[in-house]
């Protein structure tokens, strides 16, 4: 049953893909559990930037998601209390995924001028506890 | 063309939730923007304990984002050079959904049997920065 469903989820997901743009199949990622990198970076900015800050951001992790089959989420938040404080989920389908990501246009553009803006940068590296449930996530979400 | 874009999502979304089965169609949220809840929880646990911690953890994620509708996503990690940090990201659809959560009787069972595996708990309130981007998230996953 649990085959069944999953082949159906991955008929259906691949057939949402090719429907909607050629961009987004072309987005289509092969990711293997065992190579997939999750972390958490916490970033703490500048109260001058906070706005200017998250404009760049939301952009760069929009074209990161959209233009790099190999980013799977750039996840990106900030505290409620504290909206200085970043956090963001990345999930990269690999290290070469990573890498190639830190040489991107956009990346660069974000990394340059923000650069003024960072006052703390935390990468944390995370395992996560339930691989299977990935593709769940967001699937409520229409 | 984005709007296109939206409704082949929504139809090919919705078709492939009715196809899998009656309780992932049931399981559909109507969501709000405006009302969603957003939240990092970093749970600190009883090194004695990391295994099975993990092990009800994941449980509990799978039947909360499986069961309930308002349940968006419960992502749970841990750091890879740490593995007594827990870090969860959780998306309820709003406040409600998170009481109804609450009282269900998978996540009792969880807080019940991991009362004495967790040193300490910190829940803090996120606010997504880009909103737009969630339906993507995870998308590439298969």
């Amino acid at each position: 049953m649990k085959i069944l469903k999953n082949s159906l989820v991955f008929l259906l997901v691949a057939q949402s893909a090719s429907c909607i743009s050629q961009e987004a199949s072309q987005n289509k990622t092969n990711f293997h559990p065992g190579e997939i990198m999750v972390r958490m970076a916490e970033i703490k900015i500048d109260a001058n930037y906070v706005a200017e800050y998250m404009a760049i951001l939301r952009e760069e992790s929009e074209a990161s998601v959209r233009l790099e089959p190999g980013v799977i989420c750039i996840y990106p938040m900030f505290q409620k209390d504290n909206p200085t404080e970043i956090r963001l989920l990345e999930i990269y389908a690999d290290e070469a995924s990573y890498k190639s990501h830190l040489q991107t246009p956009h990346f660069k553009h974000y990394k340059e001028t923000t650069l003024k803006m960072v006052e703390s940068l935390k990468l944390i590296d995370m395992e996560a506890i339930d691989m299977e449930a990935m593709p769940r996530i967001f699937k409520k979400l229409n």
